[in-house]
């Protein structure tokens, strides 16, 4: 049995993953980065459409996996089969199997679905507009932003990995939520621009190519599900409730997410200023890079990274924060592998430290 | 002489048209969609650099036009040549031929560069850093937005066609300044995006597609030209002065720019009477299309319409408007087509009312 | 009834056109391009899935459409709705409504699918693997490639619209056809490039733009249905019968084909020599350009022009002609149009004739 | 001094590398990959127009080098830091600084310039229009595509990577010239394409997004200067003197080339068979993937991978091979870095053996 805690001598210094729902982009994703993770070894990946199928089928990048092929999802089998288990459902499938994994095995679980990210139940109903059907898992997990959380994660067996905006939004303001620079009672304003990659694999005609280029398109406005998360974990950090507008919007990328934060300063306060507050939040945090000027997911593209602008626009006393991440990767699979690196005490950037992409 | 005012009967029913600075995006397309028009006849396109060179050579676009060919610019010339002057030329560099042409000859005079657009002279200097050699014209020139200036319009001889961020935001916003529905003092603030075409035909790296592609470039945080335009053309139609935050962002299309506009509102205010509101304002506005949710540049690609967006997040009592140009259509060469129309006193229509691409 | 051959006298100056599978991309830009013919009003735009909803819901483009709604086919109501009815339906499915439009009524037809292109019936058995249910309609049918068949066109009742490959590989080789230019056994060889638009409307991952982008994708190597229709066609034109090797390919781009062509010459010809060829097939052809180099579909976007470049790699004594033509243009909706105006004795270029789009 | 031939014990097991040229997109893409291979350390990026700067500056997704900086080209010194030396600076460049570096020092050079690549000098006078400065270097250097090449390439000192369409074209070929698969006189048709990254980072109107997407652009129609680079290698693989006709066309894409080559089969020949001759040709090559359909590029971005398509068209007895490459990876910097690997001895996938990119 994995232990937790303080013997830290008993954590294997190699774990069996499974990934399961591994057909989706993050699924894949998540493959193709454990693929080439020095302590891991892909024991499974289900998805059950394409159950049977060499994963090379769909993806044919990934046939460097060799004949890794999709299977139908057993809990009891995987539970046997893997140490660490990565979940990749839509939002409301995860809580059935990762509450039967938790209580039927001893892997540690990461779910990157949004069914282990809010604390309050009654947040589902509200936003979700469905029932959960595990409260008491709610009070376990440990919500998974390793610059904010890190010492939770270490020790957590479930850790529910942020999504793709409240990461980039989160990593953006909780130096300023920490910090009494904004003024208190002035409109949070997170205006973001994702790729499309971030609406997953499904088929929609608003998604291929002659409608989603020279399209920006502004959606779920006012009531997208990533809300109520940026919500409480900004809360949490300031110490009082927060909140927030949060527009997303889609633009002809692939990958890459950014988010444009606007927060009013209670005083005037100088780029320089903003940046030793963030630099001292960050001390110590591997994937957090802080520019003055503006971040571009170019600049992360297919990385962990996560890069933070910082400006100000003195007329208007605003602070202008652009927080840019690969919604692939910090913004999912990257982050989830960080969090098994913590939960299994290995390096912080183990498998998922290199260079961007150049063009 | 070309006559303004009651006299509408002397007005030609038709015109010669010349283009200066013909060979950058927004003067090609003011070619392309002249070519089409009704009731007038290119008679020049000065373009330096090109000069002698036919137009279908560097856009064979427009083979359409047959033999035309780029000239220099000859001011005397031209002012013989043409009744109705486009002006398409770098800022600060329409100045000096805008003032001769209008000592010099009886034409009329859409400049689509920035050197009429404010009133304030030292704006200029402040936020273009060169000193406005003819202060006096800007007495004379009046602002394009036909919305909001229609009757102005129509009797000026130089009219400043507005820059692309300035009519996506100042339509966005108006009918909400003239209102008092939107809180005083809170912030304003305008995040857009916008095609690369609004970046022109110069060489830059960034804007090659290797580079561009997969990229969201935040630019001239605080500092952008435009902001002077839009703040001072809000306080005209609020009766005080307005200071915005406006940031804006390069997306990876070709055409088409989306300003989303944040303002927090006085009371809880519903979609449906903000809908009451900006229909009224725009009563007799052929090119404002208004819609509940979001608008896309998307829907107005290719044309001189401007689609307006209305949301409202009740949770933290803020109007989310959309407001989405084609910035090479309404956001220059079809708003100055346009602006020809109101000021030959034909059609406000003519020659620019057709549906936007498919695909 | 309209009357067909001699007596032009008794064409209307007018009709009432129709378009059955309005809601695809070949549908719409059919009724974005009939919006604004002059000579044209749209009576119906049948979609049976999306029956009942304006036009302007799936496609924001055509609100300047006004409330025209999709409905469902009805097939009697239509005879007597239009004058011209526009089939766009996929493969197989206008064969019925059509022969009962061509039975019941006396309008006009102009089939946008593959069901009336070819001459032998037991082609749709091999290529398109179902049995054509009205064979005789077959012979009534012309191939509508202006260039080619213009005065059989004129006297037609139904017109096949060609394929988008198809169009631009036959105005690309047709003049080379027609004379003893070519080694007559040597190989032609069809490499195509389209857009996804061509791919139709239909959901697929592979389209959407995370997939799309970054990706050229040969498909149906050797076995794509606008073989025979190509081979047919060429056949036609040289007095022989001529197989080709067609390659068809998709490109990250929304609209565009180019089709680059390659034909061993007979003996060494010179690319002023193939000019003058070019420009004799199609003196008095308004929508063909011809160039020396390479034609591009960027150069003819959004129009119905169909640019051919001529160039000769005399060291190995071929020609390399490179046809571009707007897939949905020239490739669909245009020529289409084109058909309905030699059909209706209307100037050829009446409706379709304007500029390329400037980017 | 580092040794060649058989001692490989006198090999170090790790090298300090330099890049000449490296702020290009080969040169960066180089730094990217040399800056995780587990054998080498950076000492110099060389980059005069931006000598000085961090790498970082310029490609932000590099930050992860740490305060690597462009400095200028110093031919002696360089040669001292260097155990390996990349060049990668335009046509004609090279020559002078590698005749300096293999008269003055030891490392080893791998050139990915056209310099070296060409047997015979006069090709140089008649494809690239100068004189090559350097002839006796032709005949000490190593065309370095290691599937063909391996051993001649472990004994180099330098090596001429090979140019990206000739890597794809000849990996595409060469099984079928080696045996008499193909009809001797029948024409070999190379139609290619490839993403923008290809020509490089220079500043040109019609690379920026705007003029690049919406665009398949063919060029150097027959005289591309790969053309007898591909000559030189068919021949040599063939035993006989081969002629081919190569067009290259840019398509909207960042990264990725597709070869699609044509030729005619000597007698019937199924894929299977022909699945047979690649696999046996190269068994052994780590990084040839062959399947039967079609390749895609999109199926090896950002790796060192070129998938190979097998298809035959039974009606014209053609076979149809497609090969695709990453033209950064495979094409360029992956390629060099295989041939390092070889001429260190270290094993040939070292560094560049990873899945490709997920959307």
């Amino acid at each position: 049995m994995l232990s937790k805690g303080p013997l830290h001598g008993l954590l294997p210094s190699t774990a069996r993953v499974a990934v399961i729902g591994a057909s989706g982009y993050a699924g894949a994703e998540l493959l193709r980065l454990l693929s080439r993770h020095p302590r891991v070894r892909i024991t499974a990946a289900t998805a059950n459409t394409s159950a049977g199928k060499p994963v090379s089928e769909i993806y044919p990048q990934l046939t460097t996996l060799g004949g890794l092929r999709f299977s139908t999802l057993n809990i009891r089998q995987l539970g046997r089969q893997a140490d660490v288990v990565f979940v990749a459902l839509p939002p409301g499938e995860s809580t059935e199997p990762v509450g039967r994994l938790l209580a039927g095995s001893a892997c540690k679980v990461i779910d990157l679905g949004a069914d282990f990210r809010l604390r309050d139940p009654r947040l589902y109903t509200q936003w979700y507009h469905w029932r959960h059907r595990r409260p008491q898992l709610l009070e376990r997990s440990v919500y998974g932003l390793p610059e904010f959380n890190r010492s939770r994660i270490i020790e957590a067996r479930l850790v529910a990995n942020p999504g793709c905006y409240p990461t980039a939004a989160l990593l953006g303001l909780g130096p300023l939520m920490r910090q009494a620079v904004i003024e208190r009672n002035a409109p949070i304003i997170i205006d973001a621009k994702s790729g499309l990659s971030g609406a997953g694999r499904s088929a929609n005609p608003a998604f291929q190519l002659p409608e989603a280029q020279e399209s920006v398109e502004a959606y779920q406005l006012g009531t997208h599900r990533h809300t109520p998360e940026i919500e409480q974990e900004l809360g949490l950090l300031a110490g009082r409730s927060c909140a927030i507008t949060f527009i997303p919007h889609l633009v002809p990328m692939s990958r890459g997410l950014l988010a444009t934060i606007y927060v009013r300063l209670q005083r005037a306060t100088t780029v320089a200023q903003l940046h030793r507050i963030y630099a001292a939040a960050y001390a110590g945090a591997p994937f957090i890079r802080i520019r003055e000027g503006a971040a571009n997911p170019r600049h992360v593209r297919a990385t962990n990274y996560c890069e933070i602008g910082l400006a100000v626009v003195g007329r208007t006393r605003h602070a202008v924060i652009t927080s840019a991440i690969d919604n692939l990767g910090k913004g999912a699979a990257g982050q989830a592998i960080q969090n098994m690196n913590l939960m299994m005490e290995w390096p912080e950037t183990m498998g998922i430290d290199f260079p961007g992409l150049i063009a």
